[in-house]
């Protein structure tokens, strides 16, 4: 007999040999029809294989990310099964799971596959599917591995870097490959497939290597499923920043200046400024300080930080002066410069805290590779601010910093929110750096904030820094994507490092402790998702031109104009269309452009000193005196 | 018989051997009255000596830069022989004249020369003068000039790099110096002399060798000049704006960040985005367009730019990544990045002007010994704009920006500017980029806008850029002191090397124009200035604490929030002095930070809901409500 742990921490007696579904079918047929993999002792396994000694267990479905994973690396044997069967000289080489479906990289030889082909392979897919065949693992030794695969070079590879007794073969239907396992039960549990596209892609991601055909696919238990992915990726498509980055006109990229390096224009100038003065102004009233630093520092301060010794290597490389032998780095953070900004002063603790915050664009490398649109830069502009308080103030300022965040995701439509609060191991506490004392206090600072401001969390142990613990806030799209955004984490070490100190109640010195906060996170990250959330249809008071006034001939362009300059007065920013065109033909531009309205101006208007507003998406709101439509925007953009 | 030319153009006839003096007798007898120096063939002479062929001849009085220079050389004579007769063993070096008076490089081996000793050292130099002694210059082999020196390695050391035929000596009185000429014409003009201050340097610059004790000094043909001077001295140091930055808390550097590198404290910072603001509230009415670009660039950007060439090597070195091969720069300038942008759509006549306007921080190295507070920094953020038009359109984007120069100096107090235009050297045409036609265009559109706008101009020939002509504004300071600030340049030569086009009527593509322009020139350095010129006294909209609220006693610190919130509700901002202190200490705090306004409140404002408001430097407004009073601060902050 054997002791097999589940999660919920019973723990049951088996036989030795009982596999992962028969644990299920013991705990309940329902479970049993859903279980579709397992993790035996952290290692994923087929749901037959036979567990021989004391174990822990986790039973898998569809819905852990791991079902999911063992899910489409089956459906990776079903695509190669199908595409041997049309392209028999067809050679596979490695066909992984990944975050949203598999791929198969496939050396096609002489042949193509292309868009033409996807439809009759995903039909295979699922005629072979349809079998109910089970995946069959099985132990191969070496020399008959490389017997079976002698005739491709890319299987002979893999196999050559493997010991005997550590090669395993699957086999499902007619179908056999050269697999480490993790599969589902059977095929007839794959009931939708789609062939998503194709790439090259080199044999081992390296260059000087045959280029090889990457085919995508992604499958799904049920047909609806495969519908509402579908509906899905067309939509994240239109959303995608990048699109409508560039349709809108708020950033782009050039070779020259560089990859990663965003350029931002007038329009997403005026966007990012906006959100700057937004937050400006409730940190203001918040009692942070404004502060402007450097973006270099010597490499002397970041070996004080810590931040050389661990990043420099793969960071952007020192910058070197013509003589005098100094050495500068591009700044990676803030943080060191807000501590030598803190220790200008020796303070009391009357004058804590002290909260510096600044919009601080920092430098990052990433490998070409990695970059995407705003997202993934290598410069970046943090809404940064350090707060330097006694451990006895923790409490205070993370609930003023919780209710920061939660304005800004109030008034910028992320109304899916949640938390996660990471505390330290408490079995390791020798890991982590400052005294017990404190950590208590800021972990129970941490945990009190959040539950007063209501806000939802999951508590992780043993996720926080070596430094101290986090709160970490995760937003749901339009999309039912999850983006994490804005952090707020606190620091024991580097008021260490830099030695700061304020004096106490009692004339002595004492260590500050210290908060990091960003709750866009980055602006340019932030911009992104603030896209992808809104399909580009900015909350009012963030939209850079809210309207655009359509004369409906040359004649009314002068009162046009006039219109415009009273809306400018009251800071309510937009455009004129005076071009020879047809109203159909400015407005249709404009509804493309996503200005929220459009202000179409005639005789009637002209002569009634009014507007005629229509609605981006909406349609016609009639007619408004000026000064009524200025009221109707300070109403519509006033923050909450 | 020679010819000898005047700067007024006429020629004069005189016999060989007459001299500067003699032709200024022959012109008049106060002319040779005022005459020190001259400049024969532009070359320094003395008065008194001989002119033997024809030549161009400028008579220098104290009036003339070079004429001051001559006078503070002669006075270095006058300095040493005063030293050589208290300290017989002191080894003289070189004594050369300089911005601001003079100083010698004197050994004064086993003594010291320290403050105690100025004032003797004063009396004896002004009693030497008296004796209007001339300076004779006189030839001297290399032998004997070492035979002279033999005693003093220093003076060895310079005979040795001179060659025979090119030494000459000096006499004044009893005294005589190894010397290369350029001396009034006796010692008697030397009305009064200071001694300003001692202090360490190496011979010869060098840290290698020997410290040497450099003493300054200053001297003048009136004793009213010397107080002046003295006065302005003690002025500009209580204006300077390091002290003051300190003293304001607007700015602070940090060793570990390192030099030139200037951290904004939150005082500072928010003067900044202050004056960030109110250029560009005014900018977007003038059609500027805001932009963000990063504050590095490929090297090949400024390959292509030109600055690579020209600048790569005395500036911060490259960034490498570490792979990937790739090398950065620290951008030295925007425009580079604003082309880029440009290039980011055609854009057709009828877009044009583009203005792209950025506070853009740049990065230039400097060496340590040059830096200067914020004066000369080694990051700076300008008010920087790139104009893209067409030649037609150059004039009106003068006349526009000439405009807003004038509006930053008409709201910023600086009342008294001119301007310099400089153009081609009209001989030289070969020499500038850009065809004639939109030269002649851009140097009239120049000199018309700044006719037209009234501003006081001198137009320098051959003075313009090789890519273009430009006009450069100066102010004069509070204590008369110049100082360049903005500049407005055209360019060529950009548009050239980024291949920049539109798109012009005739359906061709055109290159557009390219204006630079700064109206601040930086921050950093118009943050100086403005320091400097208003003695910290900052323009009241400028001010970031407008006010201090002053409780006479901890009762009334309430009420004092009270009024603080209700004035916060209008963004003017400023403090609370809640401390337990007598309200004369807190007035004479208040007055110290130089805040503009002291608001006083005990218990007839708490009672009348008013406030007692005291003006810095001025005294009591009388008794104000808070509305009263937030009008009278909006009357006092509008913007001229």
């Amino acid at each position: 007999m054997i002791n097999v742990s589940l999660p919920d921490g019973s723990v049951r007696q088996y036989e030795s040999g009982i596999t992962p579904m028969g644990v299920a079918q013991s705990i309940s047929e329902g479970l049993a029809r859903n279980v579709i993999s397992a993790l035996v002792n952290d290692k994923q396994v087929e749901v037959t294989t036979p567990i021989t000694e004391d174990a822990t267990i986790k039973l898998l479905t569809w819905n852990d990310d791991l079902g999911k994973q063992a899910f489409w690396h089956s459906s990776a044997h079903l695509l190669a099964q199908a595409i041997v069967e049309f392209y028999p000289n067809a050679k596979l080489t490695i066909g992984p799971a990944i975050e949203n479906g598999f791929y198969y990289d496939v050396d096609f030889g002489d042949e193509k596959f292309t868009e033409t082909d996807f439809a009759k392979v995903e039909k295979a897919m699922l005629e072979n599917a349809k079998k109910k065949a089970e995946f069959k693992l099985y132990p191969v030794s070496k020399a008959e591995a490389l017997e079976t695969y002698k005739d491709n070079e890319y299987k002979t590879e893999l196999i050559s870097n493997l010991n005997d007794g550590e090669i395993t073969f699957c086999t499902h239907d007619n179908f056999t490959d050269l697999c480490r396992g993790g599969h589902i039960p059977h095929t007839g549990i794959v009931k939708a497939a789609k062939i998503l596209n194709v790439a090259g892609a080199y044999w081992r991601g390296d260059e000087k290597n045959k280029m090889l055909t990457r085919v995508y696919g992604i499958t799904f238990p049920k047909q609806k499923d495969l519908t509402d992915y579908l509906t899905l990726l067309e939509e994240a498509k239109k959303r995608d920043h990048r699109k409508l980055g560039k349709e809108l006109g708020l950033f782009a990229f050039s070779e020259k200046v560089g990859q990663g390096l965003p350029l931002w224009l007038p329009k997403g100038a005026a966007l990012r400024r906006k959100l700057e003065n937004f937050l400006l102004k409730e940190q203001t009233k918040m009692g942070y300080e404004m502060v402007v630093t450097p973006h270099i520092g010597q490499k002397e301060l970041y070996v004080t930080s810590g931040h050389y010794a661990k990043y420099g290597a793969d960071s952007f490389q020192p910058i070197h002066t013509p003589n005098e032998g100094e050495e500068f780095l591009l700044k990676p953070m803030n943080c060191p410069h807000h501590c030598e900004i803190f220790k200008t002063s020796q303070w009391s603790y009357r004058d804590l805290p002290k909260r510096y915050a600044e919009f601080g664009t920092v430098y990052r490398y990433e490998q070409s590779g990695e970059l995407h649109g705003l997202t993934r830069v290598r410069g970046f502009t943090q809404d940064d601010a350090h707060l330097f308080c006694t451990a006895d103030q923790l409490l205070e300022e993370f609930k003023k910093v919780i209710d920061l965040v939660l304005y800004v995701f109030r008034n910028l439509g992320f109304d899916n929110y949640s938390a996660q609060i990471s505390l330290r191991d408490p079995e390791n506490k020798e890991k982590y750096i400052g005294t017990d004392e404190n950590w208590e206090k800021a972990e129970q600072a941490i945990i009190t904030a959040a539950s007063e401001k209501g806000l939802p969390t999951v508590v992780e142990y043993g996720e926080a820094a070596f430094y101290g613990p986090k709160l970490d806030f995760m937003v749901k799209d339009a999309l039912g994507r999850k983006w994490q955004l804005g952090t707020i984490q606190v620091d024991y070490n580097l008021p260490e490092r830099f030695d700061l100190t304020y004096i106490g109640s009692d004339n002595e010195k004492h260590r500050p402790v210290m908060i990091h906060r960003a709750p866009f996170g980055s602006m340019e990250r932030f911009i992104a998702i603030l896209l992808e959330n809104t399909a580009g249809n900015l909350p009012l008071w963030l939209t850079p031109d809210l309207y655009t006034i359509l004369p409906i001939s040359e004649k009314y362009v002068e009162y046009g104009e006039k219109v415009l300059n009273l809306l400018a007065e009251e800071e309510i920013n937009g455009l004129i269309d005076s071009r020879n065109e047809k109203t159909g033909k400015k407005i249709r531009d404009a509804e493309m452009k996503k200005i929220p309205f459009m202000l179409v101006i005639g005789e009637k208007e002209a002569e009634n000193g009014t507007i005629s507003v229509r609605k981006h998406g909406e349609g016609d709101l009639g007619e408004m005196t000026v000064e009524q439509f200025i009221n109707f925007i300070k109403e519509e953009t006033k923050l909450k």
